[in-house]
């Protein structure tokens, strides 16, 4: 009855009527002072993403979960939403169920690649300047090339995410399949020419993009290999493995070939590598890596960057939740840019 | 004093001395694929809105009571806010007082018609293609449209909700009046011409929007009527029930009539009634209904559309919070379009 | 190993990996119906910001904590954020650590003169029509005018806070210092040309931004001095008191000084002044205040306004945390308007 409904809305929802639920709020806030020796500016920056996320599992029995998470993402240091363009939750916003058969999710996260990745560098995936992941670790890849302007470049939108259970305790399969829906990207001139752009304006993808990845770990060995192709039909596959001679020291390399030769007429196909090192000692971690980025061809016609990028870091871990930092970098874009990079902050997760 | 009052906003504060607050957070996240046969995408989209809200109660003594709600609107798919273009807090932002007297409320909120007419519809009000609420049930009609453009066609900003208690059980009131404020709208034609519009870019309306209902309940029956009129001076009238022959099953209907006349020169009229049903069954619920929205003198001039509409869905119960959902609808838009819609997903509250 | 690590993402992180969190969510929901005798509306408005805030303090021992706090700034009568173009976290958004040295912290939020100036102002520092702090208190300065458009008035991007502890018990010193980074201000002409600003788009201040407060506070007696500079040079100092004659009543002047002798050709120099007081009586509280801002030279070249404003208001607690309030100023802008402002709201924290 309508009556009961309101009388409920009004009364009832207020005094608990969700008192079941259960949302667990999240997020890390990292800020530091840091400095690029090409440019005169301290800046305050960041390390990691930042996020303030909202999550919850409900135990629906026989072992079945349902599952959410909407994580927002945003800078610190302005106080605005990541980019000030991004989604809300430009972290991710997903629904599922989790069971026997594994974990089945819809909506917006990390593709099946991006997220396997990110535990085979030595930055742990974070966006540092000193870090592999966006720039070498994907060969610049783009998962999302059709999306609207300042979106980010290692999501799917509108998307199924698959996770096996971990089978026979060291093996994970992850398919990541988004569906054919535009997005509202800008033109893409690509092969076309501006009067005849080869993706126009909100295009809808010819082919649904999806990734895959893989890992299998033993002991202290794991390996991963990945495949993505995204809404342009650019391809990119990756392999990695990791390593720990000793508990405190983790050792990781990887390699991955980029191909937009669907949308791009120079230089399609990059290939990119990294190797690394984590190593536990006292209160603290440190991180290093080297890595290179070549484009093919380059000698002739260097229309994407070369890259190579060697980088030290230090975590003191104030707690299990706080640490202190310091990175310094050395990073080699060629044609555009070379510089060192030297960065200072607090990584607090709550 | 000024210096124990920044030792507080630095140290007490942070220590909890808000420790008395009781802020719940709730939400909905609805995810699922579906198809329409007049397009060839299988999208990832929502039957329900999806929501992540805070709200609270505070016992002030003496039957008193302090409310506020702030529910944010988001779309999972993309993890942007609702339409990219809407209020923060879409859903609502209210604070108010609850007694004996009832309960008011001031901010942004659905209208009382539009919160009251969501009982009666099969669909429970969600804006699922399957239900009737946003085009038929309301024929059409917008509350709100001198909002800046992308704003939701159903809330009052800028206004006061007064709600009756439930009077002898059986009977309530709810009243919505929104201020005369301009906010944002741009120029809307009208009876006027391009070079001088009806309603001027942020226009100040001349009447104060306002919405009425009530309802009476009484064991299986139950009805309501409900008044409307909008900023333009449109004026919507509604009247519909339920009843439950058996407790599992519940029928409703509805009718209204919506009068443009003061802002449309052509087919200002339109009327739509729907007829639903609902069946509870094991751990599941049927849903069904059809319904018709009619333009006065549509042979003649058919500039608005035509509608109708038949449908069924079927909600699995995974939970008292979750559950699976699949919906089934033919609509016919004379004369714009014609097709199928089919829809699978999974709806979960937190 | 990555398996681990998917495993854990996918099963222990929804099941409370962060359960040692303890976030608490808080806020203020202000709205009310308001009245100037200059236009012919009665509107939904405020006199308080509203917020929705997440803070989190973590003992590390020793006596070290960590703080982080996030902000976010709306407007209830209509649910967008604050402005519809301001940061997300608009409030604040800071990390960082406290200890035996004091409180320092990275991020965005009040400067210190900014945050100090409110405890020695009538109406709190709320930005109520009939408050003084946003046009008289702070001589209409701003401390970030090179940030994007619409961006707040009295915050610093891109700093670092740092307090010291209360010294003595009686003595506190705030320092807040921005980096020299662009923040997507708009050409701002200054002492430039339209076609040769002074200030171009997104420019980066030559000097770092800083402010400066100190407080001492002994007895029913309270003292700050303060001294702040932008990022166009505009220089201000402020000093001010409040003393208690008796526990319920709060007595309360400052005065300030603003200097944008580098940015700006005519009136360069703007005063102002107020007093007021609080009278705590029953469950109510009297706020009275009188104030005026002059700048330079107004009589030959009135460029920038003059202003001169009194006003009472009544505060009526329900609780602790919720207050009803009536406002009514007479406010005076020379040359660009005289009227009278009347407000009746409710205040609620949560």
């Amino acid at each position: 009855m309508k009556k009961s409904l309101v009388a409920l809305a009004l009364m009832g929802a207020f005094s608990g009527a969700y008192a079941q639920s259960s949302v667990t709020i999240y997020g890390t806030l990292d800020a530091g002072v840091s400095r690029r020796t090409d440019t005169d500016v301290t800046a305050v920056g960041k390390r990691d993403n930042n996020k303030l996320g909202f999550r919850g599992v409900e135990d629906l029995g026989s072992g079945l979960k349902a599952l959410f998470q909407l994580e927002i993402r945003y800078e610190p240091d302005t106080g605005v939403i990541e980019s000030t363009t991004r989604p809300l939750f430009q972290g991710q916003s997903r629904v599922g169920l989790q069971g026997d058969f594994g974990t089945i999710r819809l909506g917006r996260g990390l593709t099946a690649f991006q997220e396997t990745s990110t535990a085979y560098e030595p930055w742990s995936g974070m966006p540092a300047v000193a870090g592999y992941q966006t720039d070498l670790q994907v060969a610049g890849y783009t998962s999302d090339p059709l999306s609207a302007p300042g979106n980010s470049a290692n999501r799917f939108s509108n998307a199924v995410f698959y996770n096996t259970p971990v089978i026979g305790g060291i093996f994970q399969l992850n398919v990541t399949v988004a569906a054919k829906e535009a997005n509202g990207n800008a033109a893409i001139v690509g092969r076309g020419t501006a009067a005849a752009p080869q993706f126009t304006a909100n295009y809808v993808p010819q082919v649904a993009p999806y990734s895959l990845s893989a890992t299998v770990g033993q002991g202290p060995y794991s390996i991963y290999a990945a495949y993505e192709r995204n809404a342009v039909e650019t391809k990119l596959w990756s392999i990695g493995g990791s390593f720990k001679p000793i508990p405190a020291l983790k050792l990781m390399a990887s390699y991955q070939r980029q191909d937009q030769d669907n949308s791009v007429l120079i230089n399609p196909i990059t290939k990119a590598w990294l190797v690394g090192a984590n190593y536990n000692i006292g209160a603290g971690m440190i991180r290093a890596g080297v890595g290179r980025k070549t484009p093919d061809n380059f000698l002739n016609s260097p229309a994407i960057a070369k890259t190579k990028q060697f980088s030290v870091g230090y975590d003191y871990n104030l707690s299990a939740r706080t640490y202190l930092y310091v990175d310094a970098a050395r990073k080699k874009i060629t044609p555009a840019a070379t510089f060192n990079y030297y960065s200072l902050g607090i990584h607090h997760n709550f």
